[in-house]
């Protein structure tokens, strides 16, 4: 027993992103699910599970079942660790419909980062596990905790920071022609990365995700009843089935900052939750057409890259210098601009335009249509992935 | 497909329940865990999934993993809402289990509640929904919160405080009885209840939990496996079936403050939970042969009673004048104690005492080994039950 073609996304539903939505963080959720409701055919009526991220602190799924009147949920759940529960939501919503525990799942992530002070004061607050080491000796925000990863990335395999520049041209160029993305029009070439200032060496500023308000959500069904809806025409989209979905940790994980284990240029979480992705989807990554990896500093990318089997150690570069990960290349890859360009959400992107990719309404659409999409959550956490398909046989 | 019968608790550990445990949250998780682990006869290189209360803010399941060695989960979670999550831990790991997402599921509740300032400041904290209307009027704390439909409940059916008063001195008596219970050796009458001191009217003293220390855990395995670790005599004690698992929310829903909804005498959250646990367990009222309930408050429990179908509305104090959740009675009623009397983890002692009852190595077991029994979590709340049972045919 697997979840393996037990589920399938029928709805997506995302607001515009922004700087400053200008809205609140309930609105931005709740305009999110009822698109991608509306896009399924669905109504609120119909959804009775809603799973959400850990991340969204300020905003519980009692929220959003009050707001929009739905009357019973008979199954809820969160997924901690930041980013690394975007793509979880969707992997608990596959679990629940298999277990027979739901019948339509809503996942969702809003967020309204301009109103969320750039660092927030922790005193009187939990600092988690690791941290209480980090945090004095300056290691404090996300992107420093990444930097350490990237340095010794470059030092292991002997590269400079272009591989980085590699990765952030051709993501970022991506969300130059996607109208949807926040950096839309903004064509940035390697020169422009390598001239961007600092923010934690070896990381510049075109390494970086954005800060972004928005909102984004997905409707899961289970695949019978994903077929009748698209039979009936009620959804306005073919299903994209959930072919596989897992979660993972690795071993002497911290959050963000696991620099105890054997080695830092590899993401032992990603190696161990791609291991169970083609496992429950009995696949290889060969067979993957797409890819939607989490991309909140470039290094990450880059290390996903080979956790997933696309790339020897080291060499994940090699994919941008030969343009295998272009629009127009064999495994395209953040083909909206990602967390670089269109926005971030915490990886729930990855799941919007993955399906988007095989319904074939994303708007940078594939020409060759994919049929196979892999798509990734936070890494540096214990995270979690999907691979999405057409057929879902 | 359902989870009916696919999962079964092969384990239960627990830390003695005290005012102050003098070690740290951590380590009473542990301590409970690696006892769960040593009952079931698994190692911590068996586990493979972890699930958490939400209200386990300051412990992650990596925290859990760092320190016993675990390799890699492949399935994580946590629960929302309080005590409403307790139960429901087991419910995600039955469903985990039954999609083939994880084979061993840890699930624990460990507290320092000696360590928690009586009244947190919530000053740049977010303030749930509702609570932004409660508490300027001095509705602040749970006792405060659940005492307004308590006294809904009296109104509503013309009762006196007795009613709270024959639930507080039943449960607290089976404590009494128990030594692992915080209150063993206290007997109290209806007098004692009636002379304890307000804490919110129309709610006493003997009418509300305890404050305690301690940690809890039990291991969830798939139904084949409990009969192979059972019949290799590697668990200590016959499995337990996980017959009927389900969470439920009712309709306008806030945390603890469901003050809009039609009636306050109703627990619609717990009355939704019913109808589905009986659902998935194929099972009603009348096939339960023990009831843990949730006992944070004596009017919950009543109302519980009404909710799971032992008692007619307003009806629930009867059984206890009968006799009949008495531990010689047809449907004994936390028989540990209680959350009143043995200790408050926030629901997760109803999920071991009802093991504990059905494999037969409970303090107070009951004489006629029960075949079956209702556990249930978190009420006033988004909240979750669990009927268990020996058989699991």
């Amino acid at each position: 027993m697997s979840v393996r073609n037990r589920a399938a996304i029928v709805g997506v539903g995302e607001t515009e992103f922004s700087r400053n939505a200008g809205r609140s963080n309930l609105q931005l959720a709740l305009e999110a699910i009822t698109a991608a409701l509306e896009d399924a055919g669905l109504t609120t009526d119909d959804v009775d599970a809603i799973v959400k991220m850990h991340a969204n602190t300020d905003l519980f799924e009692i929220d959003i079942m009050r707001s929009l009147g739905i009357q019973n949920l008979r199954f809820f759940s969160e997924i901690p660790h930041g980013g690394g529960g975007s793509v979880g939501t969707v992997v608990h919503a596959a679990a629940a419909i298999a277990a027979g525990q739901a019948d339509v799942v809503v996942c969702f992530r809003s967020i309204r980062r301009s109103l969320m002070p750039a660092s927030r004061s922790r005193a009187g607050r939990y600092v988690p596990d690791g941290m209480q080491y980090r945090i004095p000796v300056g290691l404090v925000t996300p992107v420093q905790w990444v930097a350490m990863f990237g340095r010794r990335y470059l030092n292991d395999y002997d590269l400079t920071t272009e591989a980085f520049g590699l990765c952030a041209v051709q993501i970022r160029n991506n969300g130059a022609i996607n109208p949807h993305a926040m950096q839309y029009g903004r064509t940035v070439t390697l020169e422009d990365h390598h001239n961007s200032r600092w923010i934690s060496e070896p990381l510049r500023l075109l390494d970086c995700c954005l800060e972004t308000d928005g909102g984004s959500a997905v409707v899961v069904v289970s695949a019978e009843k994903a077929r009748e809806l698209a039979a009936s025409g009620r959804s306005k989209r073919p299903p994209v089935f959930i072919t596989g979905a897992a979660q993972g940790t690795g071993s002497r994980t911290e959050s963000m900052t696991s620099y105890q284990r054997d080695s830092m240029s590899v993401l032992e979480e990603a190696e161990e939750t791609a291991r169970e992705v083609y496992r429950v989807a009995e696949m290889e990554p060969g067979d993957i057409e797409t890819l939607q990896l989490y991309d909140h500093f470039t290094p990450m990318v880059l290390m996903s890259l080979e956790a997933y089997g696309f790339a020897a150690p080291g060499a994940s570069h090699e994919l941008f210098r030969e343009g295998r990960t272009t629009l127009e290349g064999d495994i395209p890859l953040n083909t909206h601009g990602g967390q670089l360009a269109d926005g971030y959400l915490h990886g729930f992107s990855m799941i919007t335009e993955a399906a988007r990719q095989i319904r074939g309404d994303a708007v940078n659409q594939l020409e060759r249509r994919p049929r196979t999409a892999l798509a990734t959550a936070g890494t540096g956490v214990p995270t979690s992935a999907l691979i999405l398909s057409a057929d879902g046989a």
